[in-house]
């Protein structure tokens, strides 16, 4: 009876169809989900890094994979940033909820370099790869300097 | 400097091209990714579960974007299910090692439900969206009950 679990969440959810907050039961739920997008997308950013480093052999393949879901998750973790969700487990900085404008820049910021990732991994051009890696590398920088503890 | 810590993570990484282990540094980072992985597909999942169910007014649109975000998802854990990763903090049981077999299976029944309920979505059907919803919440329990402590 263990996937009474994640039903169970499905019909405590609310009626309200509201963006963000919504789609969680609890506080703690959007910490957890934001902080497991951005545990998938760095660890399939990190593989293509390896590719751009020279530290494991070009593969055109590989890296358009992991780019696509790079791209993917790169749309995910904001919603778990509603506001509430400043407390618990987590090294988010209030300057989230109170800079919140330059936040959703640096978010938006790193869709798009994960997009032109993505554009650039398809076209098996291992340079390619290497600029849009580093531009997204610098938009995860910018995000984390300003935002994490 | 925080962006160093995945670069430098990629950096580490083994220069063998084998499928899984090699992705992880640690046994605890492939314990954390697939866990991560499983709570991004359960979270959209159970915002589908929220339409099937009726707690939520269906939103054609809305159910195909998760349903999308549980396709790509459905393929991503099983590489952090590697030898030597059933220690530390995780539920998963024994089996998924000794019975490999099936538990393959298992995810390749998981990934098959979810391509389905990505399709049914797209129809904007929601008795369709229902059917693959249910069926799909079956590839889930069948493992959890099987796999999972």
């Amino acid at each position: 009876m263990k996937i009474a679990v994640p039903l169970a969440l499905a019909v405590a959810m609310s009626t309200v169809s509201v963006p963000s907050f919504a789609q969680f039961q609890k506080p703690e739920d959007a910490v957890k989900y934001r902080k497991a997008a951005l545990t998938v997308m760095g660890n399939h950013f990190s593989r293509i890094g390896a590719m751009a480093n020279g530290r494991v052999p070009f593969d055109a393949k590989v890296a358009a994979e992991n780019a696509a879901i790079v791209e993917t998750m790169s749309k995910l973790p904001w919603a778990g940033f509603a506001a509430g969700t400043d407390k618990g487990d987590t090294a988010a900085l209030p300057a989230i909820w109170t800079e919140q404008a330059r936040f959703n820049d640096g978010a938006n910021k790193l869709q798009a370099a994960a997009t032109q990732l993505s554009a650039a991994a398809k076209t098996g051009n291992l340079d390619a790869v290497k600029t849009a890696f580093g531009a997204t590398a610098q938009t995860c920088k910018a995000c984390h300097d300003a935002f994490r503890k």
